[in-house]
């Protein structure tokens, strides 16, 4: 049933012992425990400082950095089990991909930002970044859904978590922006930089698939889970590696209500948008989370709960109207067959997040943030940025995040073209088969073997 | 398919828009972050304390209001999938409400609980309280469950909102009874609100879609991602807002306990209520969350452990037997059609919790509770109560929560009443299709046609 | 359709009623609030020290207890749903198995580790040891899954509950041993206590029942919830009761990264053993895991990054290997239907962990650890034992694990064999019907109901 091209059995194996294999090298000369887990070196600390152990870091971000791994690992991964074949590759390849992005990105993100006398330190909040940057391959991955071999996407993921780390380095240490949800960063960058591969992987004849490409009944429920789990912890997420006390505070109550009023402005959106007045799951599962990214930049910000609000309510909307006017233009004009809209859900609400965010702080004044303007925008506290100035190099970052998306992603695309990584053919996409053993079916014969005696059931299994 | 009547297109927007256009307008004169979200108060009072950044409310509260927002979105949501032709309903419709209503709350609680200089002041523990105010509506939501339609069930949620922050007022704040996890102002009120809504909105023609309102085998599956999410955060739903320190800590080692001897109780009196000594799943995944309920007055008092094990068990039975005996006669006699069986999870253990919580008040005295008197019953601690009289409070409030619950259900479902809001007919309750696009099914033809070919499974979709 | 025997009518509420029963009366006469539950005894500490709340163990362990709790319930519930027709038994009894086990344990692990004036004094980390002692109880579950009643699983879970104390009680307090993640206690007795029990009750005649031990499509992705949540929470699994600081940053963090390597490694595996380069579900549920248990014993040492991801990715390997080559072998050869695997999951990564622990204990220098030794090694660092002699002990323990594990096993197992215990007969293993009431189905007639008009489905439902 499968070509030579799409068996795994070596390449597979290969990459993965390849990539492993050079982690842990890099990890054993470059690892260590950063001062909060090296058990010397905290206990060191709380005797000369007289510490008590619940400022350990680990106390103030181990709850959001939980609540940050299941938005990855179940959020994403059940998000896109909504294609009624491809459940297995939806959640399995997340969890794959994930599980190496996670530690590459331990490695590019410590060569950037953590590199202290030759050594990269990690603890929670190096941990918290790097589920970060998984999810911006994660969301690359939901444009190429149902078109790449594990290898392929292997390939991406360790390319993609490379300049995820340098564009990163540009806009959180050169331009010195602030973007605590990484609506610029993993949103941005990720949505396009997918958006441009799948462009580049464009495949005419992918009608051959298309009728595999849907929802059925069970699949939309699977796909709730991911979505509810997201939009619950999205509040985790845009807080979680913010200052500690009002700024993790404040960020998650304003993700909170912006996700709130989200939902609203989706549900009203999706059934105006239908002839019959009826919803439309796929708006429910992806433009309701909308309101999380579109903040992602400014929740730190004093951006007041009504400006959250204002802020969600206008990205369901426009998220709602981009699936369903829009991503049907990128397929057939631009070529850019984006299996869950990506485009919509965290393209879109990713530059509206970068636009806000220079707005608010525009706005940033020392009556609203008093001594706590150190935590949120340094440079205003300490003189060296006006707040305009500040809001300049936060549009700027976006620009830069679209850049390394654009230019990223054409280079990491033809990589992705070279035929030897298994990439499934165009009868064969959005289709489990292909990489899996997939048992017999629910429905059909199975079911009715338990009602009729076992007979047609051990006919009907391999 | 779909009559005018239940045509979403112009009503869902229209009032979608209304509801959450006067929300944000109501957030934007009303509502500002407290001391502990805003970053010039903060700030502010860390310098002037030498107070720690772990000292901000968030740190205690907001892992516990990430389980209470996990209740509420996965486990209401999910344990209303049960229904056969339902689940997108159920778990999108729940998600619907909760989010409006939880924007909603913030304003009527702060109102009436956080109003200080004209302006309400908002943070994780009001996080908390919006949410469990959803939950009550949820609760309401599970009586009428595939009856009513989403314009309807917004309608509830405005008023049924409103009257329990109302409650709420009477009984913490002028009764100032005790009722940490909400027995009697959510669970009490929720259920036997929404009962009265299902009586007064009575269908004697449901028959016509009795067929729809069982479960199928997966449908029950889902429900028990619902239940067991509930089951495992209870403990963190009763302790969420109880004081710091060890009232949160009783709170919630006391519901695990209560809990654990439930379901115990749940299985045995399942199994001994079935000819065929076989479980049934209705009440595994109801009665067996009882015990949280059951306790959601008392958790955070000396209630001690076997004392929450008394308690839960009791729940457990008592619930199982009002699945078995009490819904029937319900539906057939008393013409209240409460699809979830919300009279036996949240109603009888509801006014139980608030008579457990009376006796044990009645029991408090200064040798029990030392200085901690004072975090659980201050009007004792400062003299100006007995314990006879606390009781006498908290059995008074129980009567007021059952007061506000029958008035306003009777009110609040001749309202529900008008034709234009758009309710299901009779022929096509507990279904998915008169509000969503509704892709084919798992089973039968599209399965088959995986392995036969494509050619019916393109005939089979849309 | 079920015989007298495996009629649960009376027997299943006889057993509950009677463990309940003096679960609860041992818990009156015995079980106490501990100093940081009790209103009296938390105020007269705050006050006498100038304690903070947040100080409370409540705030260094609670978000750690509820990701154990939902490892338990929803975690091993789940992934054992990948049986076609044993969905509810799963999911189910693993519910109420957990709900009793957490109960027992608390008085037997009460009695041997926190007995003090004769009572027994609890809160939050006696409840994550309840929690983990039942997870032992599931792995064994896991190996007898659909071949044992309720009733028979609740009397393994009463003597296994208090071999479990036992054997934790020479490990942990006689030979002193360090075992944080319990790969010892929990994993390895877990493990081969349940594939000796699953060898005594051994069923010649299971071939009967095998065409229902497979999978179908959606409860593989039912099982995949149960995975993903395991292996999310698993690094607050590993370092839940370890000390403060440190200790739990350290553990949580090494769990991470051997789980990261552990699911590359399981992929590569399946790729490469199957003829095809197809992956294999089971692997990916199961191996992907193993990762957690190989790094049990020792991720609260300075095991470091790089060790922690060569210890997953071996553990990933080996435990792809078993199921593969020594699951079949185990029961063709050897009688042992291990029904979950848990073999090769958790009996040998628990063994791998434990000599891994020894391993790593040999290594320990005071230049290391510092003054961190007194918490990870207090012997070491007290000078009563060298790091070598620690390590002798650390192996010693092991071998206590498998011994009160076979011998326990093989005791259980007999009282088992009991008739009326109600054990399913050889044709109705791994089959809901047998003791639940289970609904029509959701593939087949049903579905096409809905398309078809009502008659056909009123026909199929009961």
């Amino acid at each position: 049933m499968t070509g030579y091209s799409t068996n795994m059995r070596v390449k597979l194996p290969v990459i993965c012992a390849i990539l492993e294999g050079i982690t842990i090298i890099l990890f054993a000369i470059f690892v260590r425990y950063d001062h909060e887990t090296d058990a010397r070196d905290w206990h060191h600390h709380v005797k000369n400082h007289s510490a008590s152990d619940i400022e350990n870091d680990f106390y103030y971000r181990y709850p959001s950095f939980q609540d940050v791994h299941t938005m990855i690992f179940i959020g994403f991964g059940f998000l896109m089990t909504f294609l009624k074949r491809y459940g297995f590759s939806s959640v399995a390849f997340n969890f794959l991909l994930a599980a190496f992005g996670l530690q590459w990105s331990t490695l590019i993100q410590g060569f950037f930002h953590g590199f202290h006398d030759g050594k990269i330190h990690i603890g929670v909040e190096s941990m918290i970044n790097a589920d970060f940057c998984t999810g911006s391959i994660l969301i690359s991955f939901g444009a190429v859904l149902g078109k790449a071999s594990p290898v392929q996407l292997l390939i991406m993921t360790l390319f993609e978590v490379t300049l995820f780390g340098i564009n990163e380095f540009v806009i959180l240490n050169v331009l010195e922006a602030k973007d605590a949800g990484g609506s610029m960063t993993i949103h941005t960058f990720g949505a396009y930089f997918g958006l441009v591969v799948s462009r580049v992987l464009y495949r005419p004849n992918l009608d051959k698939s298309r009728h595999k490409e849907g929802s059925v009944y069970h699949s939309d429920l699977f796909a709730m889970i991911g979505t509810i789990f997201l939009w619950m912890f999205w509040p985790s997420f845009n807080s979680a590696i913010t200052a500690h006390g009002d700024d993790q505070h404040r960020t998650a109550l304003n993700t909170y209500y912006s996700l709130a009023a989200c939902t609203i402005a989706t549900f009203s959106t999706s059934a105006l948008l239908s002839g019959e007045g009826k919803l439309d799951m796929v708006h429910i599962q992806n433009a309701a989370l909308a309101g999380g990214v579109a903040v992602g930049t400014s929740a730190e910000m004093m951006l007041t709960p009504f400006g959250s609000m204002i802020a969600g309510a206008l990205a369901g909307i426009i998220s709602t109207l981009g699936f369903k006017f829009l991503s049907p233009i990128l397929d057939s004009k631009l070529k850019i067959q984006d299996t869950c809209g990506v485009h919509n859900l965290h393209g879109m609400p990713g530059v509206m997040a970068a636009l806000i965010g220079a707005l608010v702080a525009s706005l940033a004044t020392a009556d609203i943030y008093g001594a706590g303007m150190s935590d949120v925008f340094p440079l205003i506290a300490d003189g060296s940025r006006t707040a305009q100035s500040q809001a300049v190099y936060q549009a700027l970052s976006l620009l830069v995040a679209l850049g390394f998306a654009v230019f990223g992603g054409i280079l990491v695309g033809f990589i992705l073209k070279m035929p030897i990584l298994g990439s499934p053919p165009d009868t064969q996409c959005f289709e489990d088969e292909i990489f899996w053993e997939v048992p017999e079916e629910d429905g059909g014969h199975g079911q009715m073997a338990v009602v009729n005696g076992d007979d047609m059931e051990k006919h009907t299994m391999a």
